[in-house]
């Protein structure tokens, strides 16, 4: 499979990813073994792309702006893969890019890859099957990866978690840009991009200027000095037309600009290290928390424990020390 | 010890209190089963008090204000103890409240009771050990628990995760100000009491209006009908002089105000089983965590892991499973 990722066949290539993709999604035990074979395979050929994230409300255009972004950088001479991360896709039923024909021209190219956002059922899980979709990606020689979501339950974070730069598309009306502040999704932005600005041009000079001071007041992004503008990264904001296809090149020059930058004081390798580490322990915590409620000891007074501690029968810390106590006990280490 | 608790005797209960309270912050296991005991018993007993957060950067007057607050209370039939969270003193080996003399007043007064931050390593630790010294403190009849923090490293969203009512202290400057929005504290304030507003009223002015409008964009606390005066808690400002004991009353008009609305609308008492709850999983995850850090195999696995997953030689999620069999094999539950 590793190798079909590396053929210089279109159809095999994509074949491949398919089948490398659908392997890493599976739940069955003896896939999984395969998976991270398979992963571990390809990891070496892994971590060249420009990882970016791309996230706003519906509404703002974010399939207009990556099709046209798409189609734009495989103009010169990019590879692009598009993945999703939406963790209500598996309450829906649906995807957020299950609909391959929201990005039509892009999704019939040659050197695009669209796959929708896997569904397995929380966000820790989406985000995991995303991040290893984007090592199969970069394995395969796609040099742009674009994650997008849509903004449900942290899945900014989880996605701004897993890329190099994080961009967020804005309306250019005030109350969607205060959503996004609100919200605390701002303070993520590596840069944040008022699509749309054609239809209203005062709105969106108006929203330039309160997310600018908002950004000046919030993102704090990395190494370098503040000061000097050679080497640090200020976040900053830009107006643009995704449908018009205007203001593209100045949206990608500053993405070049940026990974220029990060590169250069240190920050972009910094950046990977800490999100690899992340990612480890966040999946430890997660199968933790799995194997300790489904240890059977645990199970059995999990509900009637937290029925106590809601009542205010029995303190939390001693409840906590309670079930710890029968998972250690379970588990024949009883010094835990 | 539970006894001494509720003796009529001050000087029995204070060392009563002094007894329970070492009892509780020792790691003796034999300790630590006593100290569950003792917390099962008083826990009926708990509950009743009006949990106060307060923090501000140093420098914003908290001794001062916690003093002035505590005799005006006591002058009006209150008990008063006064408890901190302070992360930072296991490593200065001082603490914020170890100074008693910062208090003077107060701390030798028979109705208040004032015990220095724990200094048990890391935050979750101090946080829990005041926690269960809060619940000593209510057993003893203190029906208004303060709880202080200095704020470093997320101490401000344990004290906010502890208490009831949360209270940011700020100065009459903008730059003050500005640091608390951008560490997302303000989100956090139920009240912001902007001290010393008789040093400058100009400053202390402009300050109101721009926390005002922060507060407006980001607090919103609990439950009832926003647009409703009479249900729901508006997240506000005051200004305040506690050095001259000029406006303790509006604050705790405000404070009574805000136990009234949150009561009626079902808050209080959702916020506290919330509260509960998010304290056992804490607590939990930090017991499960330090289980797998200590297991003799993890334990050998997971610094040459790490470093793996630093190079970039081993897929983050590989690494997470390998740990987490690792884990399951040697406590013998195959299936996890």
């Amino acid at each position: 499979m590793a190798t079909a990722l590396a053929s210089q066949d279109g159809a095999v290539q994509r074949r491949g990813m398919a089948k490398a993709i659908t392997l890493l999604e599976s739940t069955r035990d003896d896939h999984r073994a395969q998976a991270d074979a398979l992963l571990t395979e390809i990891l070496p050929r892994t971590g060249q792309s420009l990882r970016l994230g791309i996230s706003g409300v519906p509404g703002v255009g974010k399939s207009t702006f990556i099709e046209a972004l798409g189609l734009f950088l495989i103009q010169h001479g990019h590879r692009v893969a598009v993945l999703a991360v939406d963790p209500s896709s598996s309450v829906s039923g649906g995807s957020i890019l299950g609909d391959k024909t929201r990005m039509e021209q892009l999704s019939m190219h040659s050197q695009a890859y669209i796959r929708p956002s896997p569904s397995s059922g929380n966000l820790g899980g989406v985000a995991e099957k995303t991040r290893e979709a984007m090592l199969v990606c970069e394995a395969a020689g796609y040099d742009v990866v674009i994650v997008e979501t849509v903004g449900v339950g942290q899945s900014e974070t989880a996605v701004a978690g897993m890329t190099d730069m994080y961009v967020l598309l804005q309306l250019p009306n005030a109350g969607d840009d205060l959503q996004a502040i609100k919200k605390g999704v701002m303070e993520l932005a590596d840069l944040v991009v008022i699509n749309k600005a054609d239809l209203d041009a005062h709105a969106a000079t108006r929203a330039l200027a309160d997310i600018s001071a908002n950004l000046r007041l919030h993102a704090h992004h990395g190494a370098g000095d503040p000061h000097d503008q050679a080497t640090y990264w200020q976040a900053q904001v830009m107006q643009l037309s995704a449908l018009k296809g205007d203001g593209l090149d100045r949206f990608w020059a500053a993405v070049t600009r940026f990974k220029t930058l990060q590169t250069g004081n240190g920050h972009w390798a910094d950046k990977r290290r800490h999100q690899a580490s992340a990612w480890m322990w966040e999946r430890i915590q997660a199968g933790l928390k799995q194997q300790f409620a489904n240890h059977p000891a645990v199970r059995e007074a999990l509900a009637p424990t937290t029925e106590q501690v809601l009542q205010g029968s029995l303190p939390a810390s001693t409840a906590a020390r309670r079930l710890l106590s029968l998972f250690a006990h379970f588990s024949g280490d009883k010094n835990a």
